[in-house]
């Protein structure tokens, strides 16, 4: 039987071709489609993608219908990637040991081929053949508003707006949830909205969705004071250094333990109520939980 | 009756209208906010959401089926404008003789800003109630490809690259047309495709847009020669001075002002063809070739 480690590298290989066929189909050769594949092959794990994959294949789905949004869904992952390093908001050379976009290329190549990737992750869906209009319209709708200024956009923003300030736990996770947990949550949505689910099963998954972003978002605050900076490829205590307000800092090192894994009980029930607990998708949570980059 | 001008700042008024409510609901109140709408009220002239209006009046189309479509155009000409006056970029301080976004706010907030004003034109475009799916995806697919790495973002990737660098018409033809042509040749060609016009119509109509693509950036160089700095916002002769290649600079001031009157010509001659030379469009296509700024 396929590990899970196993199913996850061979959906990872199946995404990263797609990635790039899109991207060598859709641009012109030259600098701007250079840094565009420079930042899609810079080594992302592909969480988003193979969350939605997973939620398809839980509804016994063939995953090729979600192979056109997970890929849309990446691209802005890696859009939002590349503008938040920039100099003018996190100002980070490198990203998983390797030089940031802007470091490779420079600030104005970097600022466009996201801009690029974000566009493009619109035309890729609605494209796609194994799409009806009707699915097209919801994707590119929960799609914009998971990633726009009701969404990651206007989380990114917050994020800045409340550095060097400590913060309560609830506005903590106001934050996270945008930043972080509408795309996430948007992976899990989008395969059970083309997997046809019931009204009861979206709502077990939605709730599962919502905890699998704390639990993420959690797992990368307890790494930034226990992990390995080789394996996660930034230095161990930037968050403090930045003064940044994370969990253990909120709740001390074993509150933010305690707090995720009650997050990985809510996330695990919700798939029992709708009957999918024995599937790849259960093995991600936890997965994710103790994920070491 | 009514003016070509009174035409304008009456669809402008609504324009507007719509402009602001839809960041008012799309965005939640503050600094990501502000910094939308600082930048969507800076004055811009409207042109492209009134092109699509006159295209549908011009086919006898209630123009209120283009509303969103033209507010989610403005849209990504705003994001644009904002992304290209960072100092990483055109490094512009002022835009209509008002501070330029980045400098209002800060680069941080500019980038978020272009950043969510590019997403949410495609949620307007996806929620927008007079449209069909079918409409809807195909506006969305085409306003991705006008705006991304084969369009907008390419010229603009391209522009750069050649800043400091004599280049031939040639080059500079195909820059314009990625750069500023395809969000303009967009406006017309959605109006014509929600006016459901015969594939004749549609044709001549394409090559008037393409036209009116090449109109617009020749009187843009017309003007940074011969304009008024107070009219345009900004100092005359600064492409000369930023070593930019312009019409006048590879034809003359002459030569460019014949190159511009025939393509007024073949935008007009593309009108007759589909019988709707009487219309605000061909009005507004002499007034994009004489407009002062």
């Amino acid at each position: 039987m396929e590990s899970l480690n196993e199913y996850v590298e061979r959906y990872k290989g199946i995404i990263n071709d797609h990635l790039n066929n899109y991207i060598l189909s859709y641009t012109t050769p030259g600098r701007l489609r250079e840094s565009m594949l420079y930042s899609i092959n810079a080594g992302g794990k592909r969480l988003r993608p193979i969350l939605v994959i997973a939620t398809l294949e839980a509804f016994e789905i063939d995953p090729k219908k979600g192979i056109p949004v997970a890929c849309a869904l990446e691209m802005i992952h890696t859009y939002s990637l590349i503008h938040d390093d920039l100099p003018a908001m996190d100002n980070d050379d490198l990203r998983r040991g390797q030089p940031t976009n802007h470091k490779q290329f420079d600030d104005a190549t970097a600022i466009l081929a996201g801009d690029a990737l974000l566009t493009l992750s619109f035309q890729v869906i609605t494209e796609a053949d194994t799409l009806s209009n009707e699915e097209k319209v919801f994707l590119v709708n929960e799609l914009s508003k998971a990633s726009g200024p009701s969404g990651m956009v206007d989380g990114q923003m917050r994020d800045m707006l409340s550095e060097n300030e400590w913060i309560t736990l609830r506005k903590l996770e106001a934050i996270h949830n945008s930043k972080t947990g509408q795309l996430l949550k948007f992976a899990i949505l989008s395969g059970a909205y083309l997997g046809k689910v019931s009204e009861e099963s979206m709502q077990a998954v939605t709730e599962m969705a919502s905890a699998l972003g704390l639990i993420f978002q959690i797992q990368d605050d307890i790494l930034d004071v226990i992990g390995d900076s080789d394996a996660i490829g930034k230095p161990i205590g930037s968050d403090e250094d930045n003064k940044k307000s994370t969990y253990p800092q909120l709740l001390g090192l074993e509150g933010a333990i305690n707090q995720k894994k009650h997050y990985v009980d809510v996330a695990q029930k919700s798939l029992e109520k709708t009957g999918i607990q024995h599937t790849v998708l259960s093995e991600l949570i936890d997965y994710l939980s103790n994920r070491d980059c």
